[in-house]
């Protein structure tokens, strides 16, 4: 039974997040239904991480079992994201994977990009992909405070009230802050993270950004181990799920 | 009587254009109704160029005279945007400017961007800002072929049906294009462009970028000076009007 090894793009507004809900249509759900009007077969997609509602995707890894012999990635892509259609879901690629691979508990990393609109304008062609913050935001001091935060730590803090791992600690590899225009962005990366993390640590930097704290508040944040001592959780249309990170051999 | 130059950003997928017109809401028509709403007053938007149905704008830049001393450039942003929404049209930036500034005659060059996604899988988050083209192109015979139209040329070739320009001639001063993962990107720059001219361009460009055309090809459209021997118009959806070039002293 071939194992299939999938790259899936989706526009994030209209959905409930990645993960199947009873509350609203998910992207897995729109992918699975898809995939079973091309193949017949109602196997479950795995993802390599859950995004929240409106979170956006460009590199979502998921993996999905075939039993049909019929399909090479090329065709099953094109078959898979004609039955997408109106939804803002594509296969980007997909191809068979050696049977242990397992686009969760295979992934290494997964990184994030969480961008920032930063000029008095709201955003027009950008709506729902950007955090629009009308008050100038100095990267430069964002990107020395986001120094703070990476490597090992007990991220409580940072973390969602009904977040369900089993530790808050967690290894943040990369944290970086820099401008692009009136745009300001946020690379985050790590082997996983926990719920909301990433929206609740560019929540706080954006206080740093408009001079509310300095760095030692954003370093007293993270030693309280209390979720009040954070920023606020930046919003979802902000943040876009770049790419799950795996082992060469794969 | 204060004249101000503003830059205008919209995403014009619901929009007839640029151009106030009979038959549906225009982006001029959405800013002078913001205007007015604000000042009180019901004056004409200049803009430096038109753009057609779905064309989007980063930088269009348009002036108006205001009656009315009550606001600086960010002030009358300010509440403009207010009264654009929810409409995807937002000031960037408004001030006042000498009245001998006119947003279209003193315009010296308009440069525009057009992109192309270039893979298999149809677009979700760029959907309505990208022509979506599923076969491989080759950027880099594109960008060979691109030289070919640089320079003072006849364009009737290049030139819709409708085209109301007294001369076909335009001098083209820049035209090039570039590779971005999935993207090619080609931009435009010239002091001033018949109608339809780049998305008559990018869709021959695109003939070069699949191989059914060669450089010699694109040359023998030009020196046709007729619009068939040229490729089709590319989507409008691709286009944006990136930026009105004027003199220093402006």
């Amino acid at each position: 039974m071939p194992r299939f090894r999938m790259t899936v793009e989706y526009e994030g507004t209209g959905f409930v997040g990645w993960q199947r809900q009873a509350n609203g249509p998910s992207v897995q759900e729109a992918v699975e239904a898809a995939i079973a009007a091309v193949t017949g077969e109602h196997p479950a997609v795995v993802g390599a991480g859950r995004t929240d509602a409106g979170v956006h995707a460009r590199g979502m890894v998921a993996h999905v079992d075939l039993a049909t012999g019929r399909f090479d990635g090329r065709t099953l892509c094109r078959a898979v994201n004609f039955h997408l259609r109106p939804a803002p879901v594509a296969l980007v690629t997909a191809g068979i994977v050696d049977p242990g691979f397992h686009a969760r508990f295979s992934a290494l990393g997964r990184r994030y990009l969480y961008r920032i609109l930063n000029r008095p304008a709201p955003p027009t062609l950008d709506r729902n992909r950007v955090w629009h913050v009308p008050v100038p935001l100095d990267a430069e001091a964002m990107a020395e405070a986001a120094a703070v935060l990476v490597g090992r730590h007990d991220f409580t803090s940072f973390r969602a009230a009904g977040c369900q791992a089993a530790s808050p600690c967690r290894t943040l590899d990369r944290l970086e802050v820099c401008r692009a225009g009136d745009e300001v962005r946020v690379t985050a990366e790590a082997r996983s993270f926990l719920h909301r993390q990433v929206r609740t640590m560019v929540g706080s930097l954006r206080l740093v950004g408009d001079g509310r704290w300095q760095c030692d508040d954003l370093a007293a944040a993270l030693r309280a181990r209390d979720r009040s001592a954070a920023g606020p959780t930046a919003p979802a249309a902000g943040l876009c799920f770049e790419a799950a990170l795996y082992a060469d051999g794969w």
